[in-house]
């Protein structure tokens, strides 16, 4: 049996003002009207049939996913209480498919994947792998360019074709490091997306997260009873924010990397849309009723309305609703810090 | 007696997307919830009664120039059935005053000035000018910087004090041109505001615009009557477009410039708004609701909504309802360009 596992109680502040905290990155209809996550579902259901496929998000985005997915089981749609970071949220999924044997595909909802055949064809492979022995399988994406914004996984030697010993988990390194892992040719970008059998991962949890597997074993009872959400609640309160990478993957031993080459993009900000919606003849990606006069290298987005430009270069202008952001390309990141700002100022109507 | 003439059926295209088709530039509540119309009337009121003070205006905004000042009297509103420019404007108004010895002081309704008591000074002094005799007095802007967007006016001698005969009105001068006029310190801007007797504008538009006095004369008899807007309307129809500037002002023998330094603006363009508006800490304009992070040089307006900024230098953002435009400073002109790529392609619910 094998199980898809879509973490999808993000936030993804970074495409503000699209990205708010009532409809996050992951529910907006960015390709041609399909959403981040439906697309994501889209793309393993041909593998892993609907009813194993369980989705776990966040109370306010459970209506949208409805929505967006009425052809979802509504017991695979599950609720976490508060964010507790990858690892509690894995586990508790965990516990809801309950079969050891079972394989577990952990998938982020808020990435894009272009060729889906890849994707799928690398997937057997990980899955494979993973139900052979206690394997922790994961995806490494051949970087593009030295981003400094991921964490990269150094592989080690070819256990078979198209598998990697992990050699190294790195944390975000700084530009000049990123420069040399790119160079190098061993150095892979961490997805975020993992493959391993439940017991494998209820194993690695024991071991390395022992507070967390004690949470699971005092949820592990309360499933499907009346009790369920109020004893998720109660654990989730007391548990530490830990993610699979820190909390699992860096430490454990017999972890393996599938380098993968999809177009795969984590849309982590504004400056990844023209990878995502192209660019025009005049260089600049625009999504909406948009004119430009002379501009060159801009990335628009108006939700509604008409958003002109006249005379401007490597500018991001999205318009959602009734909030404007106009931001220069190379400082896409700092819309969390503006993001943070208006949470200070109380200015939350627009958050 | 003296009358005021505001002109206010102009469209002020390069303030796009806040002055539009049915709410152009004047109407447009700028200065602390009162519009640059109303501002005009407040200007002149102290010296000028308002049942001598005459908007005329074109059809679309007759209801919120009523709106705006319902203190005017209704007769004292004039309707232009078509821009003809600004000749046969004046002369329209001149047949409603209807008293040849009457000063007409004919002004822009889209102007802001700052020193309002030294207008008033230095209006005393052109309407004393006036009724001296068949003179046609104009104000001059002393030039700030080399600016080819206006016309300028060379002075000649000085006739009285402050009152300087006219030695050449010129047209937009090219960029070295303009230079040369500042530096001459000889020069000033047509501000397009005049002061007359009825009796010598009718003598110039029958000497220098045959067919504008025939049109005239033709109107004269309707006013009043029942066919006083068919009358009206055929005359227009038939008649050129003509500036004072061009049809009068450059042929004219008589004419007189009242230097003014009273902080004259013809909020020409976006690039105008630091002088109105006020520049802050950050080197921006900001109207509206705005958050700005490492940006500066930059005129924002909100009409509501958030506007947000992060490291930008010398844009102008507009929001205004559901139409944003970005532009490069120093490109404020080619909003107008713009407006007419918007007309081209059929995009009229934005204009």
């Amino acid at each position: 049996m094998i199980y898809a596992v879509i973490m999808a109680g993000g936030q993804g502040t970074r495409l503000w003002p699209q990205s708010r905290e009532r409809k996050p990155k992951q529910l907006w209809e960015i390709l041609n009207g399909k959403s981040m996550l439906q697309d994501t579902v889209d793309r393993v259901f041909p593998l892993i049939p609907l009813h194993q496929i369980l989705i776990i998000t966040a109370e306010p985005f459970y209506e949208q996913i409805r929505d967006q997915l009425p052809q979802l089981p509504v017991r695979n749609l599950i609720l976490e209480p508060m964010g507790r970071s990858t690892a509690p949220c894995v586990g508790l999924a965990a516990l809801y498919i309950n079969q050891p044997d079972a394989c577990m595909v952990v998938l982020a909802s808020d990435h894009v994947i272009r060729d889906q055949e890849e994707f799928r064809r690398l997937l057997q492979i990980a899955i494979d792998m993973a139900l052979q022995g206690e394997n922790l399988v994961t995806f490494g994406i051949k970087p593009q360019e030295p981003e400094t914004g991921f964490g990269y996984i150094r592989r080690g030697a070819e256990i078979k074709p198209e598998v990697y010993k992990v050699r190294q988990f790195t944390e975000k390194p700084d530009y000049p490091t990123a420069q040399r892992f790119l160079a190098s040719g061993e150095y892979y970008w961490n997805s975020g997306m993992f493959v391993w059998k439940v017991s494998t991962l209820m194993t690695m949890i024991e071991r390395y997260l022992p507070d967390l597997s004690q949470g699971l074993m005092q949820i592990k009872p309360a499933i499907g009873s009346p009790d369920e959400q109020r004893v998720i609640t109660e654990v989730f309160a007391k548990l530490k924010s830990v993610s699979i990478d820190y909390g699992i993957m860096e430490k454990a031993d017999a972890t393996y990397v599938v380098p993968g080459d999809f177009g795969w993009n984590d849309v982590g900000s504004w400056a990844a849309m023209p990878e995502v919606w192209g660019v025009n003849p005049e260089g600049n990606t625009c999504q909406g009723t948009i004119m430009t006069l002379d501009s060159h290298g801009n990335i628009v987005y108006t939700s509604d309305g008409l958003t002109a430009l006249i005379g401007v270069e490597n500018l991001i202008v999205v318009k959602v609703q009734d909030t404007v952001l106009v931001c220069a390309k190379d400082q896409a990141q700092k819309v969390r810090e503006l993001v943070d700002q208006l949470k200070a100022q109380g200015l939350t109507e627009y958050l």
